[in-house]
């Protein structure tokens, strides 16, 4: 970091933005001059007693952000989307926080291009801006590569885990990683997503070392589908990015496919977001951003 | 409303504040020319697609209001509480909430002595501001009058009602009317408010037909009880005001005493709240503020 001073700002600017209701909020720091200790950014994100966002974004020159991962990135990348979890936490990036960050460039002037680059931990993202059918503007981010778990067993079996919710059923699941681990269950044709009780964590099984998101989608019509999502250590949440691409992945890989040609429409609890599989094994995430408030902040 | 026309603003100042993590999103309206719709108020209040707060208040000039009820209260208070519940709908007031909304009209210096007044719904109530020894604000309101919901049956049985959380043998309770309905329960000795599950909502035996708050509450030491409450149509909060007097009247009732020395400090999840029993049936609460963010929204 390249704060000046022990001595933390009283007041700081924010802009509150979501993807899909995946909520956020933005810190603009054009000269990296702002020091977000564990404690500021766990009162911004506070929906109580602070602002309150799912995670908090420190908008920063990437030149600038005092970041050695970031910084080797700043021939490509002019902004830094230095990402924190809402206790306070470091994160890598998170899919939904990406378009909220491009929508926010975007509006303050600071890229211009309907291609750019962000610079996040988890490497450069490349952002594609477009206008969807209804006229709303979508957010495409490459989320990079993706792999089944253990690819073995779920060949052999059709499946690698079992999720258990409540008193339903244990039902067969599919481990993805994206990044992030993900486990996605196909709901029975007997089982509506309403019905799932997601109060308490859904036991997997084997019970992943580091935790895991879970994911529980069901058809909607041809290459769409709805899903509901646990993410862990949080809960249920309104929306799940990669959560969201490791459903539509998992789905067409039930299916036998390995088409590229089709882009998965997700209906989240929080809105809809886009899922299209990359050649080389990668996968883009579209959806619609908002920028909801502007304002500053008064630090306890 | 003086609303001039049906075109609502697309952008709009806001004010967050909590008392005690009791959440607010103010909206200063100087001119009374703000028409809040349900819609603006619900968007407001969304803690994931808009700002987020329990409740909406739009600070208004009591003769500017538009409100008969207010204008009426306009030679006794110059401002008016225009409380609407997250979900849009019209509410009387809020202990917590006046509170915030005091501290606001000090902080812009639209009230500038020790005690005023401020029209709300439910009558003209009376402000005083102090500091307290810890050298904090507190801002101190007259809720008005109380009473026991059954107070024949109370007096016979030490109870009027039963109420059952999850697996727990019933509790038996005391109603109270604070202008809203509440049902106070005393934690047995062998039960620990935290391991009380509120999920989901306690039932209450004979159950209100209007509904009721409940607070459980557990003595911590002379004139000194910590409570948690499940509010009615809303779930467990951090904070109620009225659920906190009403848990400190029962105390006071169920100790035979109807002692008006002693003001009751009450701590809640989102901190520590003050009540004084008044002459006359009358009580008092006390407690902290906190203005947190100042900015505009942008409307959908």
């Amino acid at each position: 970091m390249t704060s000046s001073s022990a001595q933390s700002p009283r007041r700081l600017a924010f802009t509150k933005g979501h993807g899909t209701e995946n909520d956020f909020v933005l810190v603009p720091d054009p000269e990296g001059t702002i020091d977000l200790a564990p404690s500021d950014v766990a009162f911004l994100a506070d929906r109580r007693a602070g602002i309150g966002g799912d995670g908090v974004i420190r908008v920063v020159p990437t030149v600038l952000s005092g970041d050695p991962v970031a910084v080797g990135q700043a021939s490509q990348a002019r902004w830094f989307m230095d990402y924190r979890n809402a206790d306070g936490s470091v994160a890598e990036m998170c899919g939904n926080g990406t378009r909220v960050f491009a929508a926010y460039l975007r509006r303050e002037g600071l890229e211009t291009a309907d291609e750019f680059a962000i610079a996040t931990r988890a490497g450069v993202k490349h952002v594609h801006v477009s206008v969807d059918p209804a006229g709303q503007t979508r957010y495409s981010v490459n989320l990079g590569p993706w792999a089944l778990q253990h690819e073995d067993r779920a060949r052999e079996q059709g499946s690698d885990a079992l999720v258990k919710v409540a008193a339903h059923d244990a039902m067969p699941a599919l481990s993805l990683d994206l990044g992030n681990p993900h486990t996605v269950v196909a709901l029975p044709e007997d089982k509506e997503l309403d019905e799932l009780d997601l109060h308490v964590q859904p036991a997997v099984n084997p019970a992943p070392t580091e935790g895991t998101n879970v994911e529980f989608v069901r058809p909607v019509g041809p290459g769409h589908l709805a899903m509901r999502v646990f993410e862990r250590g949080v809960g249920e949440t309104r929306s799940c990015g990669t959560g969201a691409a490791a459903a539509a992945l998992a789905m067409r890989w039930w299916a036998g496919g390995d088409d590229q040609s089709t882009t998965w429409t997700v209906d989240v609890p929080g809105g809809t977001v886009y899922v299209r599989p990359l050649p080389g094994q990668e996968v883009e995430l579209s959806g619609p951003a908002a920028l909801v408030a502007d304002g500053e902040a008064t630090l306890p």
